[in-house]
């Protein structure tokens, strides 16, 4: 096994090693020496490759997030139509509600730590952001397309980011109040009648 | 002053003093102890008037909704009809970025220690169902007028509420990411085209 073979072998035992911690524990309970232990490498190993217990969680969280945007690429890539791929993409909404379920502590133990350091707190709404373009870009090509209207591209991907994000708080902080996945795609679909170029 | 009043003018007190405390050290880092002492009252009397910590946050949470509701309900009084009632309770957004600016550290550890707590939980979600009754009654109206078309008043309450909630969880998350208060505005106005019965 080479050196970067290693070291890239470390770094995953780190990060699965800090998502069991995690899970199990919460993220404030979790110490570096915990996670080193459980992954079974020194204090120095661990530094080699991470700055910080935040750092970690960022990165568990970007691992996550490439998922979901793989999904969100196939989503658009197979949808015949802009309108339809937007719809096929609040489908994955179910996926993304498992997988937050039981995490939100997690989550909140994480911000806490992360509303003292500015460069943390960049790191994590970073993608929440990126999204905003991801969307912004796609209503553009649902306008060239000529299925929606003409809008503002940057304020329809707003507002669907915003729908998105609340759809999810609600989701995480009171998962049996509805069938989550399914109020995604019906809102979604209500918001689209309003963005949708009406046929003549 | 009579006994009535003097339990009133306590109460008030624990409730201001909390606030402050909250404001200055953070929710998790006060005590019931320290409330007592800036407030100037016993800890019998402390227990007399809420069981715990949390109850007290709780009240100052509804204290604070209630400024809010009356501010809606004339929101939409004021209005000539529903679409137009939305769209001035969307103004009053601002106000509630303002508010919550530099409360997210609260909350999260309020939400921390509400999650082990399922009577607090419980009484923590209770206003975010109470503004989607609320919304769906308006919705209803706006069908009974027919300045909305025949839409399931639930679900369009359900979008109108995640869509507000994205736009709070982004503007305490994010607040130089944008003018939240010009974009709730925006939001509201995109979803209303899908929701009003077009003219003939």
């Amino acid at each position: 096994m080479g050196q970067q073979q290693r070291g890239e072998e470390t770094r995953s035992r780190i990060l699965d090693a800090a998502a069991e911690r995690f899970a199990q524990h919460g993220y404030a309970a979790t110490s570096v020496m915990e996670i080193c232990q459980r992954a079974r490498v020194t204090k120095g190993a661990f530094y080699h490759h991470f700055p910080s217990k935040q750092t970690v969680f960022l990165e568990l969280l970007n691992r996550w997030l490439l998922g979901l945007d793989e999904r969100l690429a196939e989503a658009r890539a197979k949808a015949s139509s802009v309108p339809e791929g937007i719809l096929s993409m609040a489908d994955q909404a179910q996926h993304v509600f498992n997988m937050a379920e039981g995490q939100l502590a997690i989550f909140l133990e994480f911000w806490i730590e992360a509303g003292h350091d500015p460069a943390i707190w960049q790191a994590t709404i970073a993608p929440y952001r990126r999204y905003r373009d991801f969307f912004s870009n796609i209503v553009r090509a649902g306008i060239a397309e000529g299925t929606l209207r003409q809008i503002d591209p940057e304020m329809a991907a707003q507002v669907i980011v915003s729908l998105a994000a609340g759809l999810m708080l609600q989701g995480v902080f009171d998962p049996k109040g509805a069938d989550w996945g399914q109020v995604a795609r019906q809102s979604i679909q209500m918001l689209l009648e309003g963005l949708e170029r009406k046929r003549a």
